[in-house]
């Protein structure tokens, strides 16, 4: 874990955490509870739970405790006017859209896990390890639409999330031509409610809403460049067919690329393995130095077993070997809850932090904060 | 159900059931106790459950009851002086391969489930629906083995099974260049004790030892052609991944084709669903007039809900889309035991017997049987 | 399957279902589609699924295909004026209670799943191997509650059912004093949505809300008797715990019985196997004469493999030894949604055919049939 | 962590690990790995195993990475030659008896976790919670069995232990006179291939081998005093029902308890929840000083939520009400792995060793060791 940014002088971010109830919502208050630099001071949900106790209103789904803290906070409503420094969006896609709007619009950062804002032409859609240049176009966002200290930050769809931190070293080593990918997909990335016990019970449901179409989309965009005034879509070209597995948490993916530049499987597990962030990156508490992890057993990853790799935040890729259609194939796990949701809004924040992007106008402390420069050594 | 072919005076074929306690082997077993043409007349199996009774060596896996003859069986020793027109054989490939040549040359036509002879040049490996012709290689067989009255048919790997079923319509009516297909079986598919449940609970497995070698492979002879001398392979190329899901029964397939000539979802659509089998074939008891059902659902087919489509003989076919990479992707479902197993291997079996290759020499009446003409309406 | 009671001529009685969507309900809608007695001529349901096509308002969830007349029916509201001559009802129990009740005061037969009215004072709570006996009450309750034809039958909570129809051979022939049992429920027992996949995948909930008290109670007046104007409770003592467990169907229960009389472990299990219905029973459709079905293998009943021992309608009891507390244990397994609900509902109707008690003053004709009379050989 | 007792000036007891390969053998080598008190120095197993390193030869099921410095031991015979002071057995119970014996017989001390000596006359069959005073039985086992340094010591069956945790609180508090049990047993508890997922998957299946025989008798023992010379039994009376279920770890059990004086379910409730143990065993590594947990939700404890309470030492207790037939009845949880298997037979050795009682012969320097006194607050 990393300290706080230098000259931050050990005061934390206060956060406030849209949609708190909801699967997401609480995997973020429980990454939040021990966090070096950001303090939980906010939940805020439907108006079914506004005005409980956290504790009574969410139904916990983490392996660990609740953090008596958190459970202490009184629910508040959906409405700009909470005591924090930014905000987490878990909210569901049916309210996001325009209440992440109003945030922003009242002066909150919005770091959003939600689909609604990821596609528009001035919003990032972050992945700090893949794109952290992207973050140029808030300059743009708050121009475009006359914001002042808020602005929205996305990071992409569960499945997409994992993949594109193992394409991109590919991408960057080799090209990127094309890629198929099927993904075995947990219970969990549909929310609480969101998978019958009597559809998936010993049962696979070869359909999830909208979810191809994410995969096919958003690592265009992920994968592309930020020009300065647009983005620009990566060249490469994606089909997703997406099912849904009697699993709990983890995504598995099997994946098969097209490289610009020939590359043997040796050459894949090599350019995966060595896949290094920067040292800005490295100091992120959230971060890993690695995060793709590369395992050789034949027969892993596995989302049982391997689902806690890094913490929950690396991309396991086992299986390389060559393809018959295109050049390599492999096979790509991820925690959907951490790496594909909380943990990828935390390393997102994490980076705005560094940055200084955090709310310039509501903690002035803030506004000169250096970028940290030492490197921990991690992972 | 068809009546026995003309001219068989009703008189059945006396079957024989080789590795008869196994998984598939039983499955044959309950198949056989209520068919038209063919009686269960022996079953034999490894040293450990010879000469005990079927129904104390078997450890019955099938939800129908064990029909009460079968078990009342002897178990016999798998040694070709088997009291039977024929045998089937369900057993392991670590003994298959000897086992069942030497019921061939003892003069058994051999109706293998098992992978050891399959890519043999002189073996047909048959899926009636889609290459009955390469049945004429048995003629070379016997000739160049210098075996009388016995030879050996096999069917395709559970997986192969029904993806080429599902291919067949698109070779025939737009040609076939390119598959490639990510699995995700069921755990019958390894057998009684082929999948620990600490493996599979909650869990997936990405790999399964030799399938994805066989689905690359097996397809090309499928699709392919008897010359006469030889067996051509089809031009198309095939990329598996193949992954275990803790499904009871029921192999599910993410397939997406590239074509020869361009064709819309809606054509392939039309294509599968038209596909129809000769009046040869739809005479056979097990056959179905439309072996390619197609479902509109969006979210189907399902293992637990479709896997028995046409008495599990079907190939399930939905999701038929358009695919970014290649032309047309779908997902496809077929029982792996029935369709994949048992059932391909019975099937396989009524075509030798309606073609009149079921023992000649054994069963002198059955040579000049006519082929049966009259076509019965199913399915 | 027995014919229709003699002079009925053919015609069958029309039946409406309550609740039509329901898992229940469209089991019933299953059940009727091919039954000899009842025809389904409406189906009604919440607002949301009122006037729109069954078969577009209901996620069929049976193995069997829907039934495409029972496909066409438009859905009704839940009001009294449905065109048939009595109603099953699979209600909510949120609206149960009076729905039901307008509609027997509306002169509909009401044959209910429900839990609202089973422990009324003058409504019957049937299982006709059981309790046909307490039919007698109807007359009082029509008397007390000034109801013309219509009327309210109920059958017991699903965990109940399969349980009274194994103590209830005990209680005949040793006496019953006190029952221990642990119910090991499926998750189709809590309706489509009952339970969630991240609550029941890889684990078990000992906690289903009401069930302990309905299994506590239910079987009282199960065993009890009609005195002609009120029920008498059995003195039978009843503990239960009730869990929830990672299986799609059948409820499985271990159950340890304290006697009146002493009885050995094969006295108990004689008792059940040799059980048999009367003839007046055994001629009603849904009806097994012998409805107690005895298993000898050490490791049985299991819920996946005797799930559907009698079409779902038989009380699998195995494993019957000595208890070291009371006298007999036994393992228990019956199907939720047959023996527990739809198939349950319908033996009741069967009987209030047989009896004469369907809707007399709607169906003039029906008024003298006489008893059905033959006995079919069944189970 | 306690640091070890008093004078052992730092140094550790070397272990062994019989059976090192199965599934509660990887548990102790993992658990071993960060033991202030033991260091692993030999890991043995069956002959094929024997001879190759650790790490090749274990299937590795513990969630954590496999320890690399027991990755490197190479796998021993099952000789008595090994070099440690002591040896845990986790082997089958094939071989266990003799093998335990022999390893006794030359000197070394047994902590073992298999059933052959469990109901010995001289074996303590312990829990140190429940019933430590029984380790005096050992003089009289050496004494009797003419050995010198060597001795065994047993811990019960996955099931009993959590049990008998439950049991204890209220024997010392209220007497006890009967206890119905119904198991539902995790998967991991048979070992790596013990279920096969083709009777296990949507299934239950209500048989464990000699499971309700340990479960009726091992309490007996365990509740009862060492009288100088033998095993008194308690006088308490068990009813068990065992099944296994779809579940990974943990085993749930229904309980229900008779007891001599009447207690409410709150007395039982505060019972429990008041339990301590002693100074000397709140001051062993491994134990918790409270180690009956008991949880208020009305739906709890479940295995996949409460698996791991107290480091998956504790007994976790929820629904405590009232029983219609004895007195109170409750829902219990143990982590069959860890407080069933190998934690239980690290606490009985940290047991032996704070007592002196580890190897006198081979590590003088440990004769004089005193008891550790100090006692460091926990759990």
């Amino acid at each position: 874990m990393n300290p706080a940014p230098c000259g931050r002088d050990q005061k934390r971010w206060r956060a406030g955490v849209l949609g708190a109830t909801g699967i997401v919502g609480q995997r973020l208050v429980h990454l939040l509870s021990h966090h070096p630099w950001f303090e939980l001071t906010e939940v805020a949900a439907s108006e079914r739970s506004a005005g409980r106790p956290y504790a009574e209103a969410v139904r916990w789904h983490v392996d660990a405790p609740l953090p008596p803290e958190a459970g202490d906070l009184v629910v508040k409503h959906l409405e700009p006017s909470l005591d924090c420094d930014f905000v987490f969006s878990a909210l569901d896609s049916g309210v996001a859209g325009h209440v992440e709007t109003e945030f922003a619009r009242a002066d909150y950062p919005v770091v959003s896990n939600c689909k609604n804002h990821r596609m528009e032409p001035d919003v990032p859609l972050l992945v700090p390890e893949v794109n952290a240049a992207h973050l140029d176009a808030l300059v743009e966002q708050k121009r475009r639409r006359g914001w002042d200290a808020g602005f929205i930050v996305t990071n992409p769809n569960c499945s997409t999330a994992g993949l594109v931190l193992a394409l991109k070293p590919l991408a960057d080593a080799f090209g990127l031509e094309q890629v198929f990918v099927v993904t075995l997909q947990a219970v969990s990335g549909a929310g609480y409610s969101g998978v019958a016990s009597l559809d998936i019970l010993g049962n696979v449901v070869p359909f999830i809403s909208g979810e191809e179409e994410k995969m096919e989309t958003e690592p265009r965009k992920l994968l592309g460049a930020w020009d300065g005034a647009k983005f620009v879509d990566a060249g490469v070209r994606v089909s997703a067919q997406c099912t849904r597995v009697p699993v709990q948490d983890g995504h598995l993916e099997c994946v098969s690329v097209k490289l610009r530049k020939k590359a043997s499987p040796a050459d894949v597990r090599e350019a995966l393995r060595s896949f290094e962030v920067s040292a800005e990156l490295a100091s992120l508490p959230t971060a890993l130095r690695h995060p793709v992890v590369v395992l050789d057993e034949h027969d892993r990853p596995q989302p049982r077993r391997d689902l806690n790799a890094g913490n929950g935040m690396a991309a396991v890729v086992g299986r390389v070997r060559e393809c018959h259609l295109l050049d390599v194939k492999f096979t790509l796990l991820s925690h959907n809850l951490v790496r594909g949701a909380a943990g990828a809004a935390l390393l997102n924040a994490e980076l705005l932090a560094a940055r200084g992007w955090l709310n310039a106008d509501r903690r002035p402390a803030q506004r000169e904060a250096p970028l940290p420069t030492e490197v921990v050594s991690k992972n």
